[in-house]
Order: C-alpha cells, then sequence, then structure tokens
C-alpha cells in the first residue's frame, strides 16, 4: 500500500510518497521531472545497489549519474563542488531536475548543490537510509559541515517530492537502522506521548525489520516533522525542537572530527543528557534511556570529558548571543526551546556522562 | 539631502538610502546590525579608503573584517571559503551581521556567504561602485562565477538594507565610473524612455561627475530596480528584463575566461547586439549606440568570432531546453524576454560584432 502525505508550505507544498516496491518502476518518477533531463546524486555504495531501479522510474527522460564516496566525512564544500562541476559538465540547464538517492548525507549535500545551482533548481529526495527517511530528507534543510561545526553552511531548499521505497532498508546495515531510530525515537519524545509508548512495545519488530512497524514508524516520523516544518519553515521558532539531543550530539560528533559515531549514535546520548537536563523526573529519564538502550544506540558519551564537551558546544548554531540554547522536555511527549537551564544541572550532567 | 527608496518584499522589504556623508559617522549603521556583532568584508583596494570610515557609522558594535583580493577572477567558491573560515574563526553567531563594503564582486561573495553561513544570516550593502549602486546591490542576487559560466553558483538572499554615499565614487577610477554607466543606460533602454533621453543630455555631467546629475541617475536606476525586482523577486519571469545586454555581455566575458574586460564593458556591447537582434529600427539602434559611445563604452565585442561567441551561450543561465532566451527590445523604453528571434538575424548580429 502505498501513502501519501503532504508538507504543507504554500506554493512550495510536497508530497512524502511512502511504500514497497516504488523502485524499480513500480513509480513514475518522470512525471515530476519538469525538463527534459536529470542528475541522479548518490554514493559508491547505494548507487549499485538502487541507480538502476531508480533510473527505471524515470521513463525517457536524459539521466546523468554522479557517486560520491560514502561517509559523514566527504560532506563538506569540496564535494559540493563536484557535484556542481558535474551540473556544469552536463550543461545542466535551468529547468534540470537533481535527484539525490542515498542517506543523508547524499541528501544533504545533493540539495545544497540545487539549492545554489543557478540559484536554485528542482530537487527531489529518495532517501534510502531508516534515518533520511523519517528525519533529513524532510523539511528542506540542506547544507555541508565545516571544520566549525556540524551544517554551518547550507541553505533551506524544499524538494519537490520525497520518494520512500521502504525496501530499501532491506539492505541497510543494522548498525544505520539503529542510528535512524533514533531520529524516531526524538519524534515520539518530543511531540507524541501515544507513540512514544508504541515504540516501546514494537522496538523489537523495528529491529527485526517489520515491514508493518516500520511503515508505521516512518509514516508517523514524517507526519510529525511535517507538521513541526510546516508551522515554522526556517526554525525562527518551534521547529527548533527538532533538534533535541542534537547540541549534545553536535558537540559529541565535533570533538570526534565527525565519522567515529553514526549522527544517529549521537544524537542517542545526547538526548538522554538533554533529558537530564529537563525537569521531567527520573521515571521519564530511565523510560527513555531503556529505549534508547534497547534500540541499540549508546547512552553516554564516549569519553570525551565535561570541558571538551562544553567547548565543542561554544559554537552550536544554536548560540545565540553567546548564550547556549537547548530543547528540553517539559514531559515525554512536548519540548521547548529555552535558554532558562540550570547552569550547576548543566554542569552535573556533563560529568555525570563523561 | 538623503533619500530613501523601498524596494517592496513583504516581510523581506528593506530601504535604499542614497546621500552624501554618510560614512565617517554621519549614518547610523549600528540601528540595523541586529545582534552584538558584525563581519564587514571588503577588499584590498577599499578597506584602506573607506573601512575606517564605516567602522565610524557602527557605533559600539563588535566589528570584524576581512579585505579579498580585488578583481572578477576572485569571484569563486574559494573566496567563499575564505568568508565563511573568517565567520567560523570570529564564533559569528546566529545573530551576527555580515556588511560588505565594495563593488559588485564583493556584493555578491559577501551575500552569497551570508546566505550559507548556518544558512542564512543578516546582510547590508554599502555599495562603493556606480555598478553597485545603481546595480548589483539591489535586488538580492548573490554568488559567485564557475568556469562554467558567470554566476553559476548563488542564492537568491536579500539585504536588510543599502547604504549608498554617492561620495565613495569621488575615489573610484575612470574606467568603473563608465563601467557602472552601462548598467545606468541599461536601465532607461529597457523601462523608461524619459530617463534615456535624460542620459543623452547629461552624459557630459556624469562623466565629469557632477554630484546632483550622478545622484539622479541612481536615484533612478535603484527606483527601477527596485520596481521590477518587486514585481518578481525570484526572475520567474519579467525580472529577466534586467538581463538586457547580459546574454552577449557574459559570452564575451566567458570566452576571456573574466577579467579582461569590466563586466560594464561587455554589457555595453551586448546590449547593442542585443538592440540590433530586435525589431526597434535603425534610428533607435544609432541612438542607444551613440550613448553607449558618449558613456566612453564599447560598442562592439573584441574580436571574438561569432562562433566562438555562440558556444560561449551555449551554457548561458537563460538556456531554457537547449533553445536560447533574449531580453530583446519592443522600443526604447521596453523591453520583453523571448525565445522568438530572427536565427539569421542572429547570426548577422553576430557576424557583424566580429
Amino acid at each position: 500500500m502505498t501513502e501519501t502525505l503532504t508538507v504543507d508550505l504554500g506554493n512550495r507544498s510536497y508530497p512524502i510518497i511512502i511504500g514497497r516496491e516504488l523502485l524499480g518502476g513500480g513509480f513514475d518518477l518522470s512525471r515530476y521531472v519538469a525538463g527534459s533531463g536529470c542528475l541522479v546524486v548518490s554514493n559508491e555504495t547505494v548507487a549499485p545497489l538502487y541507480l538502476d531501479a531508480l533510473e527505471a522510474c524515470l521513463g525517457d527522460k536524459h539521466v546523468d549519474s554522479l557517486a560520491l564516496p560514502d561517509g559523514e566525512a566527504y560532506k563538506t564544500l569540496d564535494t559540493l563542488s563536484r557535484v556542481l562541476d558535474k551540473l556544469v559538465d552536463t550543461k545542466a540547464a535551468r529547468d534540470t531536475t537533481v535527484i539525490a538517492l542515498g542517506g543523508g548525507v547524499v541528501g544533504d549535500i545533493t540539495g545544497f548543490a540545487a539549492a545554489c545551482y543557478m540559484r536554485g533548481v528542482a530537487f527531489i529526495q529518495v532517501p534510502t537510509t531508516l534515518l533520511a527517511q523519517v528525519d533529513s530528507s524532510v523539511g528542506g534543510k540542506t547544507g555541508v559541515n565545516h571544520t566549525g561545526g556540524k551544517n554551518l553552511v547550507g541553505a533551506f531548499h524544499q524538494p519537490r517530492l520525497v520518494l520512500i521505497d521502504t525496501d530499501t532498508l532491506g539492505t541497510l546495515p543494522d548498525r544505520e537502522l539503529k542510528a535512524g531510530l533514533a531520529e524516531v525515537i526524538k519524534h515520539g519524545a518530543i511531540v507524541d506521548a501515544d507513540f512514544f509508548a508504541w515504540l516501546e512495545v514494537n522496538m523489537e519488530a523495528l529491529l527485526a525489520r517489520e515491514p508493518d512497524a516500520l511503515a508505521h514508524a516512518i509514516r508517523r516520523s514524517c507526519e510529525i516533522k511535517a507538521e513541526v516544518v510546516a508551522e515554522d519553515e526556517r526554525e525562527a521558532g518551534r521547529r527548533a525542537i527538532l533538534n533535541f539531543g542534537h547540541t549534545f550530539g553536535h558537540a559529541i560528533e565535533r570533538c570526534q572530527g565527525y565519522g567515529d559515531w553514526l549522527h544517529g549514535e549521537a544524537v542517542a546520548a545526547g538526548m538522554i543528557m538533554a533529558a537530564r537536563l529537563s525537569d521531567i523526573g527520573d521515571d521519564a529519564v530511565d523510560r527513555l534511556t531503556a529505549l534508547v538502550a534497547n534500540a541499540g544506540l549508546p547512552v553516554m558519551p564516549p569519553g570525551i570529558g565535561a570541558d571538551a564537551m562544553m567547548e565543542a558546544m561554544g559554537l552550536d548554531k544554536k548560540v545565540v548571543a553567546n548564550r547556549l540554547r537547548f530543547v528540553l522536555l517539559e514531559r515525554l511527549g512536548a519540548a521547548i526551546v529555552t535558554s532558562e537551564y540550570d547552569p550547576e544541572r548543566l554542569a552535573a550532567t556533563l560529568e555525570a556522562a563523561n
């Protein structure tokens, strides 16, 4: 069964289509390619698996393709340049469509290239990892990392379509599946206590990749993300709740130089730190910790040290006038963005986690 | 006398302030700097002349500055990286303001950096060349060149303010003053026959840098540009008329590898070619040619050859589905965007010009 959600952004609204057997020709993607040609950007891992299947959805459109090296370490301005060079080399015109086939790194770089090339061309997301399907492919945030911080350089550029073939999860390594579950858990924790409770019951089914369970988790995550993004596309306010766990998570990634832990793993440990900094009681923190642990995700940072974490948070994008802003929980299922936190509790949280 | 125009773009509207003795402390720019700090980006020519005078307008705001190498040849992704690195090095926060002090190259690169850093921070234009004052600082087009084409990589990012101190033209080399006049002539040719006629009468006064004449030319140019941009910010249609002369002009620049002729010089010769391709009669073409010549600008491309020009136009941004689109004149003072042109007349125009 194929389901369609909508990200409601006025004249930039777009569908998220979720189903099985969409790649390989089951879905007619050519309808979404406005001009005569497109560039599919993927990586060296995903292209051999799904590039042909994607091309089978593109009918008689002219298709160029580019496979980037795989990994967060390549999410750089240099790799962005490679995508832009490819667009130039293939003489891509203003009506070209750029398609991202892969995980969050491919989607973020490719979307940024689509945002910049000729000041913006059409863009389609075909996410093949759970993390990209439940989070990064929806909402229009694109960009690359900088030595100074993660996603420090980028653009808001909404896709025309997000096409999620859940069958692609069949080839996803276990570790990446789990990393995606971190963002699924996040969506429950910040917005939907019922969904959080559903995850507590169904984590085993998700890890066993039961299709119905995965489909529900993906759909509900996309619904939550679409709602939050529709309310606050450019993150002037509420959208920032989607960064729950990310201030700590990004600090972990920075200290590691990106590429040791997966993003979802850093977010998992970061969510527990953010929950400890929140005033939600031990029971709620314990429930979150148990769910993260049951998903096979880390509940503690990898021994970075409190001072290094603090320093790494100094250039987090959520710094406003040198005062840290955190996404905290009011309870499981409700989050707020605030700089009203207890500094001692922050120090204790950092010490306890290291 | 200080005058204020408005670029009307809803919640992204902004003022253009035009006057004398604004730099040096005559204008309080600190009111437009939302946060505590700003980065002024200039170049090695302009910074020694006006950086101190700009800082005098910034009160007690924290000011960092960066001087880029001077010239179109440096309008590249590498230079963009330098600006981004500076923002990171100075730990610029989300509420930072980036100020461009210089000509079109500085404004375009700096605006693009402001668009990308943390997916968009505040931006102010302080143009110091005639070309930047009458054209590139208004309208939100930012970007850099690529070997494949001019401004091929960029973003739409509107400034918060355009501050034009016409006294800065006192230090502008004659050749650059004339290059700026090309865009002034363009505004008359595409929108306002009366202004075109005014330019025919007042070209000598403009070349003599008479302040009242310059002030009128700048004000009327900004009004025309602001009107066109307000109607069509993202260049879905009418805004493209501002590219009159630019399809040919960009081809000239590409063939030269950027940096031999100034942009305005290439546009000057390009406008005459576009007028010849238009069906406006010999008298109108002669009037435009005479005005361009009287401004001390080239009326012919520099012997590139018709074939090289054609090839260079192959990847122009105005290519749609491999069909060239041109901005043509219906008469002096009225332009249209069309792909309905006579191919033989195009061939003849290219031959005649080489």
